[in-house]
């Protein structure tokens, strides 16, 4: 381990802006020194490059200022920006994030959960995957805070989320509105909580006005695209489609693309609105997820959860409006 | 420290599955144990939910099996898509991935190396920002591997990038060739090491053919949007653009939506494919990386160095190959 011989110690740190080894220490705790020791002690740490042990700081306050996020991927606009939002969040509690993501793996989010549990981070945010259960993460972490993002999976965990099932009635509604009595629903794994909720409010929608509802779905995006290409060429397909998420938005243009459809023909309503929504040929008509909020909530309540050593509170369940945002594909405009 | 009694511990693991403390070990070193012996191990330590801690770990093997990745954000489809393959990569070699984000900030970049540090990881991917040094990063990691993705910031460190000088000029030679004899060149943060490599390609495109280059440069993408937009509207302004970032393309397009301007009426090619380049209103010509391979290569370039203890190999710098993807809006097709 030589490594850590040549790194500098709390004592020179001390030695080098003379000062006292507990006042370096109050520093790195974020208690409070009086100034100019304060300025002092910051800049011989950065010069000497001296960090803290975790482990040291660990057993003295029992928190590594680290939050664990496992997501299913970052290659989704809507991940990549809670992600973001989350670091940016957790940064400002003096935490760095670690991000792990599983891509919809039981096997691979185990890993994810057995790493944060190595590395002691003081909480979790986890988007789980299908499947998963209350024992299933306890046995990985037995203790650390854990706080459900975007999908539900059991009801002791704090959990964040659309109101999905509302937010896609509202946007069935909308394309009936215009109509339409054919509406079909496209989602990958409709197992996932959320597009479940989702589906429910689709059939909800469809159901209420004697309507057959239609749902197209698949493993993955690539064959998502060519079961949407398909339905785009048999005679008998649906005027309208709902999209459960920006990438199923992604696959059925690809498809429309794919089988020389324009996509302008199809009314269409996308959950997630993106950086993209307004710029593709045809503008698009999204339910948009209040991410900003839903990330503020998340990490509001691991920390929370963290601070309340006894855990004596009553897990939360919050569900927040998504907004229907006209643009052109619905028909609008 | 109560989280820890009441794990299981190796031993545990041992009694349940009927075998000595040092199968457990080999089993979770890597080595090789017989079947059945090597199921009734996984299986035990699956059910009792075990780990091994990574600091035994860390001191028997000198590593911890895990990469850190430093990125300045996942928001841009080039780093989230890196990072999904850098995850894949290390994973089939038995590796788990930290992410973690800085922004373009000096100071939250220091933050990054110093968790990294902190969890022992065995080697760092890092994109760094503008001014980093050699002396600065080896502050924060004395000895750790270390890979410069994307963006060279010293000659000691294996560094993987596009190459940048050359793909910028065919991008620039492309838009002259259509006859245009203004074009803009649009970035932010021109200080980026790849951005200035750009840079220099467009300019002596340019100056080759005797036409005087523009630059239009912002801190960040808000203020580049407005830029460009003020450009857009101004009378003398270039017919043709070339944007060193698919964020910088995306700055464009909505500056063309700000102003009111149609996109089509401005030849473009930007750098960087991506999901909707072809989806847009006037699908997109683009520079596109080799992205698998600028990750592949990284991927193997850190474990190269974490197996080679001593040090012994020179540092590489391997540039690849950008590909020109000819769609609509260069004034092609």
């Amino acid at each position: 381990m030589d490594d850590f011989e040549r790194l500098p110690t709390l004592t020179d740190v001390a030695k080098a802006a003379g000062v006292s080894p507990s006042t370096v220490s109050r520093y790195f705790r974020g208690l409070h020194i009086r100034e100019p020791l304060r300025e002092r002690v910051r800049a011989v740490a950065t010069r000497l490059g001296y960090v803290p042990d975790p482990t040291a700081v660990a057993l003295r306050s029992g928190r590594t200022n680290t939050i664990g996020v496992v997501l299913p991927q970052v290659a989704n606009t809507f991940f990549s920006r809670a992600f973001q939002l989350m670091v940016e969040e957790a940064r400002a509690r003096g935490c760095a994030v670690l991000l792990l993501t599983h891509q919809e793996e039981q096997a691979a989010q185990e890993e994810c959960l057995a790493t944060l549990r190595r590395y002691k981070v003081d909480g979790v945010i986890l988007t789980a995957v299908p499947g998963t259960t209350m024992d299933g993460v306890r046995k990985m972490l037995p203790r650390t805070p854990v706080v459900a993002f975007d999908r539900w999976f059991a009801d002791e965990v704090d959990t964040v989320v659309l109101k999905n099932f509302e937010a896609a009635r509202l946007a069935t509604d909308h394309l009936l509105q215009h109509g339409h009595t054919q509406v079909a629903c496209i989602t990958v794994k409709p197992e996932i909580d959320s597009f479940k909720e989702r589906t429910r409010g689709y059939t909800g929608a469809m159901v209420a006005r004697g309507l057959r509802p239609q749902l197209v779905s698949a493993d993955d995006y690539d064959e998502l695209r060519d079961r949407v290409g398909e339905m785009l060429l048999a005679l008998s397909e649906p005027g309208a489609l709902l999209t459960l998420s920006n990438t199923a938005t992604w696959s059925v243009l690809k498809a429309c693309e794919d089988v020389g459809v324009a996509s302008s023909s199809r009314a269409l309503v996308g959950f997630d609105d993106f950086d993209y929504a307004s710029l593709v040929q045809t503008p698009l008509t999204v339910i948009r997820q209040p991410v900003d909020d839903m990330v503020r909530r998340s990490v509001v309540a691991v920390f929370e959860q963290i601070e309340d050593a006894s855990r004596r509170a009553a897990p939360k369940r919050i569900s927040l409006d998504g907004e229907l945002v006209c643009r052109a594909s619905c028909g609008c405009a």
